[in-house]
C-alpha cells in the first residue's frame, strides 16, 4: 500500500475510534514520541499529550459524543510527515479539519488535529473572508 | 539559526506579508511544488496554489483586511516539514492557527493554513467541546 493510502487509513481509523467512542484506540492513534497539539471546534490549542488525551476521554466518554463522519479526505505526504484536509459530517452540522500525522517506527500517528466549523458552503466567500479574516 | 527558529521566522514572515497586505511577499511564501491548501475561518477547505493564492488576494485587496498580530507561537519540527500553532489577534477577536511548512530549496513554505474562530478561552471546555465535537 503506498503511503498515501498509509495515511488516509490512519485517517479513517481516528474517525472510526471516534463514531465508536473507544478511547483506547483512540490514545493508540496518537504519536508517543513526537510533541502532539489539538483544536477542538472554537477551543483555544491543547498543547501536549496528558492534554490532548484527556479532551478525547472527555468528549468520548461525555453525554453527548457527536456522531461524526469522514468525508472528502485528501492526504498530503511531505516526507515523515502528512496531513489530511477532509469533512467531517455531524448531524446538523458541517466541520472542516486537518488532520497531521508523523511516522513512528514504521505507523502513521496523529500528531495534530484541527477542526472548525463551516459558516456557509462553497468556495466563493471572499467578501466574508474580507472581514472575518 | 536551528531549523525551529527558521520555522517561526517564516510563521512570523506570513503575519507580516498579512498586516502590511502584501500580495507578492504572501505569493512568494506558498511553497511552489508541494500542493497547497487553506481553511479560512468559517470556510471550505481551498485546495491548490490557484485557489489558495486567489483566496489570499480577495482578503489583502479586499475593503475589511483585517489587523492582526500572531502571539504564542510554537513549532513543531517533523523532519522536512513542520508546523505552528499560534494565537492570531484582531480587532475584537481571537482565533486559532496551524501553519503547515515545508522545506523547499533550503527555505520553509506554506503548504496549508487553517484558522478558526475561539468562543471561549481557557482549556476547560469538555462539556462545550461533548456537544461541538
Amino acid at each position: 500500500m503506498h503511503d498515501e493510502q498509509l495515511v488516509l487509513v490512519a485517517n479513517q481509523a481516528f474517525y472510526d475510534a471516534f463514531a465508536r467512542r473507544d478511547v483506547a484506540a483512540m490514545e493508540a492513534l496518537w504519536a508517543q514520541r513526537a510533541p502532539v497539539t489539538c483544536v477542538h471546534p472554537g477551543w483555544q490549542a491543547l498543547r501536549g499529550r496528558e492534554a490532548v488525551l484527556a479532551s478525547w476521554r472527555g468528549i468520548l466518554q461525555g453525554p453527548n459524543p457527536p456522531d461524526i463522519g469522514c468525508a472528502a479526505p485528501t492526504a498530503h505526504l511531505l516526507g515523515e510527515a502528512a496531513f489530511v484536509v477532509c469533512t467531517e459530517r455531524l448531524p446538523g452540522a458541517e466541520l472542516v479539519a486537518t488532520n497531521y500525522f508523523v511516522r513512528e517506527d514504521g505507523t502513521w500517528k496523529l500528531v495534530h488535529h484541527h477542526a472548525s466549523g463551516v459558516a456557509r458552503a462553497g468556495e466563493d466567500s471572499d467578501e466574508e473572508s474580507g472581514l472575518l479574516h
